[in-house]
């Protein structure tokens, strides 16, 4: 099967609504290799671009695609084979009013640094003054049309959105609940790095190429609310909510049910053994919603689908 | 050298207090074995022992151990070198009040399993239902006696404490700010295995015996405010704090000090940096006041002592 491109050119998308319409249309298993420009709309490409407040439109997210069969219920598997960046430069930023330490007298926003991409000895990496960052890419925007309510791409929830979580990068497998037909996913934000946390707001923000597969799951066997990360070690929930308190119940909550449904489990022997292996992991802590996940490892959880 | 054993029976701690009295003076460089007992003082033998409420005396910790020569301003280097289980079961337990999901309804507690050792095939297990889960132990409750305030066992604070982090674990080194002549070092409630979060508010709580050199660094180079844990791969301050998000804001501070320290960063830098490499880690979200870690490989930090 040919590879399809699309590319943020062809549309992108700074709000998730319930009534996305599609830019393009694939049958469930198509590869695609989506093209995305930087979460700042290349506004920063200097250490003098600035950016003074969190822009009304940030992270474009090339998109939506709809997705042949999918219909509400059914699950969209999304497998990220892998990620490469397309461009010569990431920028990390920090903007006055975001960030984990948002307020701080001795933080400076706005700031903005170029970290520019270099070949190294095969291994491309970023630089970040005197250090040398090899080059993960992740992907910050991911997700489909939501339920009922609409929710801009700076912001997290059931339907994905900014997850800004390291786990999405190649190799991953990230599941969606389907809430409308055709799924309509879209996604952007990339970074070349990021650290579990995104404390200052931003990683090394930066256009990429995504080759993903996607592909509709129908009767699904599980009742997915969120989305679910596979790496290859873990099963894991991801979660976000108003305080990291509230994210770490949701995504223990999903463990505990996938846990439930494969041994039998009742809800508070799964939630014991959920304290026992694996466990919760911060994706990050400046969005509007927060995001959590918990890992819970493959030798105690089989493909839930 | 000869190792010293120090074990719960010689004494142990429910309380970390500025005045403590050692047990056992060491020298600056000793190689000890300290025994431990489990968090529950062997209340908890068969699935019928049921847990009401928090005991008012948990965790005991083996010690206080004085090391010669500490002195406030110091820095007190623990190195875990290994730990062994040292009964033939741990147990998990949930108690009324207590843990992630308390007041869920479908959450019984107080509920109690017993989770036996198995020898495996030389790889030693605990057994969960049908689950074998592979022997990782990790120490609970570890820190020294505290500037002026006194903590219980149960809570985690800058002396250490009841940290709950499985990074404490054989093959790691943890350090801590010496607040009192002596450091007076003591640790207990040790896991078999846990998950990181610790949801339900124990994981399978064991005996251990745990062999550790205890160091005293002095000049130590950096103000260590609190607990810094060193991985084969990592630094990791760690910090406690009523909610995850200023838990989160103090390990990154630490981890944005460090970095500056040894890049020359201004602190808006290191932040940026922060957010690129590691990231933020939960340790646990169930004691009074939780627990979360930033990890920042060794590629950018050397040993800040």
């Amino acid at each position: 099967m040919s590879r399809e491109t699309i590319s943020h050119e062809d549309g992108a998308i700074y709000e998730f609504t319930p009534d996305l319409e599609p830019i393009e249309t694939v049958e469930s298993g198509a590869q695609v290799t989506i093209e995305t420009r930087d979460s700042l709309d290349g506004s920063v490409q200097a250490e003098s671009d600035l950016i003074d407040s969190v822009p009304e439109e940030v992270n474009a997210a090339t998109g939506p695609i709809a997705v042949e069969g999918a219909e509400p219920g059914d699950v969209l598997r999304v497998e990220i084979e892998a990620m490469r960046v397309a461009e010569d430069r990431g920028r990390v930023i920090t903007i006055d009013g975001f960030g984990l330490l948002d307020g701080d007298d001795e933080i400076e926003a706005p700031r903005s640094r170029i970290t520019p991409v270099e070949d190294g000895d095969g291994d491309p990496t970023i630089t970040f003054e005197d250090c040398e960052v090899p080059i993960d890419p992740v992907i910050g925007t991911i997700g489909v049309a939501p339920d009922a309510e609409s929710y801009t791409t700076l912001v997290p929830h059931d339907h994905g959105g900014n997850l800004d979580t390291t786990d999405l990068t190649g190799g991953n497998v990230v599941y969606f609940p389907v809430f409308q037909a055709g799924a309509l996913l879209a996604m952007g934000d990339c970074k070349a790095a990021m650290a579990d946390g995104e404390m200052c707001g931003t990683g090394s923000e930066i256009a990429c190429e995504i080759d993903a597969t996607v592909e509709v799951l129908e009767d699904p066997g599980i009742d997915l609310e969120r989305p679910l990360i596979e790496t290859p070690d873990a099963w894991k929930p991801v979660a976000s909510a108003e305080t990291l308190e509230e994210a770490c119940q949701l995504a223990n909550r999903d463990a505990i049910d996938l846990l439930s449904a494969e041994h039998g489990f009742d809800t508070t022997d799964a939630y014991m053994f959920s304290s026992l292996v694996g466990g919760l992991e911060i994706s990050q802590v400046v969005d509007p919603l927060v995001t959590v996940r918990n890992a819970v490892p493959k030798a105690y959880l089989s493909d839930p689908f």
